[in-house]
């Protein structure tokens, strides 16, 4: 291992930002207090609680009480999910959780194009008269397409007033779990046009096993843990102050630069395409070429096994990956790849390079001049094979 | 509010140790990588996490791959109780996360003898043919009481035994809520005889919002958040490795030092006692007089108010409860005193009084002696009212 690292994997996890870090410490020792007790210490702490879920729910333009902390975003889209019995529309390009749990619900899982996108036209397709969720991610946590979301919530509420209108009143919801891109594209419920979000703190220079639902007051949501009633009663459990002092402060850093940051990333990623793209005969780049996270960049070099390359790579310092991590985890191939109907060849030599705070103009000259080598490196010795 | 503060709340909150601070650190910033990610820096992040869950598990006897980290000790009851379709035998002495989690079940609620025990004749008369879990705590939140549940498991294993002779393959199994007493007294699953174990970090000098449930092997367990597979499928969601790493290390510093410490706030509990009783007539101490937490001590004052009570104190920098934080920010009444038959004028007095590492000999002295003063204002206040 080189001393240098080049970290190109922000998709999988972000460092906690220092800032961060210092809000949150004395909330693990000095502030410590359970913000249920009923003592003035005790009380300031449920405010500092409370004040940071306002502030946390404001960057995305919601109401703190409209918010449930979760552990995470995986547990925000089961809390979600809990809440209906009816069907779900969601895409083949969806996280492992929200598909894991679609599944345990009656559910019609819609194609995305082939550069990624999810299209209204399919959704309007798959909506059923019982259909209670259509659950669309804001982009694509492998190839960075940024979805229609506000298009997609035109359709939801067309079907919303066909009900209405016809005096059928089951609800239908649009779920968006935003866990990537927050702090790259614009994320605000109303100009979203969504009934729930799912933020995650751990992809956002926050602590992990952080995450929220956030639903409008006319969701009728059910508690999926239950005890002693934290959370409006919706998710029991002694709070994480600490956790959420951090997610706010996160979540308040990641909004205010975001414009700035979204500029800084695009131009650094385009830089690097240009270089592997110049570089590299046949390289493919798979997402849609403007609708994308402004720090993801997902190249496939048809006929090399990108899990090498990694570890080639990994040996020189720099740090990408071939899929998500959990996918990589349980060594099964990339089921977002499949639903773009790439070839296993393509799929196979695939590399995920998802920028961030941790990159700049030097990383990008040298990791991206490794990264060059190691392919060409790679494909003269599987030619030469 | 006086700058000197005597925190005798440990049963609701207790501060992040600072040697399990430290140890968290890196895991935020520097080996912050997604232990799911294949190159070695998230390797490293991953065996770190492993190794933390086997020395967390080594403290009760178990072995780390039968530890599933969840957030926090309630998450960890409703994945245990979310495990069996039966009916569920467990005690009115319960927090309320196991009591809101059995009543989503078929469910008996044993009451406890006057001084908190859970009788093992009532466990035995309560369990039916379709019992699968029998839940009972290993120590008291409010009163103290520590149960019987090695004998409780022979009850169970009786049970068990009879089902196997019988041809019956419904299983039933002891879970224990061991959130509170860990470091206080043994807990140690083969000793206890139990097959699944929760414990809380949060009440341990470790981070809040993490926990765990350990269950036997042969325990089939059914996983309640779903998605990208971690804790072997049972638990999904990127894992909380700075605070798993922290719950590991505050497990160890409890376990080692808990003979001195349990002998330490043993006598210093009793010390209090003494003040109280001494100096207050009619003072009713409420629990089981030896099966007791160490640093447990709950009393009434008949007639007076315990929340005018504990602001009277807090005024002064004593920091004591009326009953648990949960019931407190609800305004109901202690079900656990209920359950004891405990008059409401009795209740109404009550205060828990919760040692822990922040109490020492000087604050038992300073501490009691405000709390005796501002009783016998009170009582005062009221006789002449």
């Amino acid at each position: 291992m080189t001393e240098k690292i080049f970290y190109f994997d922000h998709a999988a996890a972000t460092p906690v930002d220092e800032r961060v870090q210092t809000a949150m410490k004395p909330y693990f020792s000095v502030d410590f207090f359970n913000p249920s007790s009923p003592y003035a210490p005790a009380v300031k702490v449920r405010r500092d609680y409370e004040l940071a879920k306002s502030k946390l729910a404001s960057t995305f333009g919601a109401k703190g009480d409209e918010v449930i902390i979760t552990a995470g975003a995986t547990e925000s889209i089961n809390l979600a999910f809990s809440s209906v019995n009816g069907h779900i529309v969601t895409s083949a390009m969806e996280h492992d959780a929200v598909l894991a749990a679609a599944k345990l619900h009656d559910h019609s899982i819609v194609r995305p194009t082939e550069n990624g996108l999810v299209s209204t036209q399919s959704i309007q397709d798959a909506i059923r008269p019982e259909t209670e969720i259509v659950s669309v991610q804001l982009a694509n946590n492998e190839i960075g397409t940024v979805q229609p979301i506000r298009d997609i919530a035109t359709i939801v509420e067309t079907e919303r007033t066909r009900r209405r209108n016809s005096g059928d009143k089951r609800p239908i919801y649009l779920h968006c779990d935003a866990s990537q891109g927050f702090g790259q594209v614009d994320v605000n419920v109303a100009r979203l046009g969504v009934d729930m979000l799912t933020l995650n703190s751990g992809k956002m220079y926050g602590p992990k096993q952080v995450g929220l639902l956030w639903a409008k007051p006319s969701v009728r949501l059910e508690a999926q843990i239950v005890g002693g009633g934290q959370e409006r009663g919706l998710r029991s459990g002694t709070e994480n102050v600490p956790g959420v002092i951090g997610f706010s402060l996160a979540a308040q850093i990641a909004h205010d630069h975001r414009k700035s940051e979204a500029e800084r990333l695009t131009a650094l990623r385009n830089t690097l395409q240009e270089m592997l793209t110049e570089s590299v005969e046949d390289l493919v780049v798979t997402g849609h070429p403007k609708r994308r996270l402004p720090g993801s960049l997902h190249v496939s070099i048809p006929g090399l096994d990108g899990e090498r390359l990694i570890f080639a790579l990994e040996a020189r310092g720099v740090l990408v990956a071939t899929g998500s991590a959990c996918a990589a985890n349980k060594g099964t191939r990339s089921h977002v790849l499949s639903a773009l109907n790439i070839s296993d060849e393509v799929a196979d030599g695939s590399l995920r390079i998802t920028l961030g705070r941790l990159t700049d103009e030097r990383s990008i000259q040298e990791g991206g001049k490794i990264i060059v080598e190691e392919i060409l490196r790679e494909r003269a010795r599987v030619s030469h094979a």
